[in-house]
């Protein structure tokens, strides 16, 4: 494991510290979105936020920090940490252990190492030069994506079909009619499961930057490919596909892209 | 604990020790639904089963048994056992840990004691005649529904939108549209939330007796409750509410029965 690798480690469990006591607990929450829209924050997804950025601070204040919740510091810098402290606030709220810690490194504008962190499954999923791996309980299990070569054939997965607006949502209903299997539901932790070889693809739209930075490290390392709709990286449209095995990238565009 | 509530929990225990060692492992698994349709099964379903039922007929060879895989044995006996061994076996084969173990004790033909156990997690919740209560890693803690008088106040969850069949879709996105957030895709653990104060309301459709009749016990036990769509005890046409806070009955089942 590199310094950094072993530095973004120590960024989720110190994350894990300060928001898994809030975990079924009592929290404050207020919400983000205006008079009939509902986007919930809470005093976790905050606390984290700030622990995370006191220790890069104190570690290396060169680096540039980009966060969900308290924005960006130097994000020119040549290193720079993009954060979300709770990825899926909603299920933190709803008592479900699927919200996850994202944590990522970009490095010359492309993010070179990623964390997946679930605090009440103490689950860590690492991805970077030095290849992915989960770590739990202390011990560690290399990841590695598995092969499903058709899209028949592929468990796919996505958080909230209602995510998807207008043209989007008519591609995602065919492409859950042209794979095998979807899941619901599962915020960051379905790519997650892609780097474990569980699930085969994932495709999702309206992701910020700090939604995706953190997967495309762990996938890759793990032998899966990150790309936007387009085939190409990520653009900043906020769609995101993400498959185990390359050779789903352009099954899944042709039928995302279909109209 | 009663002998019986002690005893759903050895049942947990031992499906636990059973199935967990397939979860994220390899398994055999096949489909039972016909060509074109896709209802996974696997090795991990059949042997948590088989291990509930070898106790069973050990402890209490006079009681009945319903299994979602084996089938019935003496279903007409003063006690039976009712079981799904793997609740959500998509989530199992996806590798999330938000699939169950539903246990319930039918006696006089209703539901006296449930337990739902998700054993990567290491948590049993358990409903009867002395409460409710969530046993985890050797300690135990009450379980309370919330308050929540206002639907539109409400976070609520179904598995998949999918799921429900034509005036049933209509209604659950009526009811989604009256509500303020939901969670897809948590099988019966978005029961276990309810029972735990942290989810509100869940409805759902085309459920089987082994998938609603532990979840009964353990939410009454805790302060809410768990209904048909027509507001009496379930009644076989597979339409589940169930709620933490007994005002919401009335206005859920106002909007869903609009039609």
């Amino acid at each position: 494991m590199t310094e950094l690798e072993a530095f973004a480690v120590e960024l989720s469990h110190e994350a894990a510290r300060t928001a898994l006591p809030f975990f079924r607990g009592e929290f404050a929450q207020e919400n983000k979105a205006g008079p009939g829209a509902f986007d919930p924050v809470t005093e976790a997804d905050r606390a984290a936020e700030a622990a995370i950025r006191r220790l890069i601070a104190v570690r290396y204040p060169d680096h540039g920090v980009i966060g969900e919740e308290y924005g960006e510091d130097r994000p020119d810098a040549d290193h720079v940490w993009v954060l979300d402290p709770i990825d899926g606030t909603r299920a933190f709220i709803a008592g479900l252990p699927l919200w996850t810690t994202l944590i990522a490194l970009r490095h010359e504008d492309a993010p070179v190492i990623g964390a997946i962190g679930q605090p009440y499954l103490d689950e860590i999923f690492l991805g970077g030069p030095s290849g992915a791996r989960l770590l739990r309980a202390g011990s560690e299990t290399p990841l590695k994506t598995r092969a499903c070569p058709a899209l028949s054939e592929a468990l796919i997965a996505t958080t909230d079909p209602d995510i998807f607006i207008g043209p989007d949502r008519e591609a995602w209903t065919r492409l859950r009619a042209s794979a095998q299997l979807a899941r619901l539901g599962c915020d960051a932790y379905a790519y997650a499961m892609v780097a474990a070889g569980r699930i085969d693809l994932v495709a999702e739209t309206e992701l910020k930057v700090w939604d995706w930075s953190a997967l495309k490290p762990i996938i890759e390392a793990a032998g899966g490919r990150v790309t936007g709709w387009s085939g190409q990286a990520p653009d900043g449209d906020g769609r995101i596909l993400a498959v185990g095995d390359a050779a789903l990238t352009d099954q899944a565009l042709s039928v995302l892209n279909l109209a």
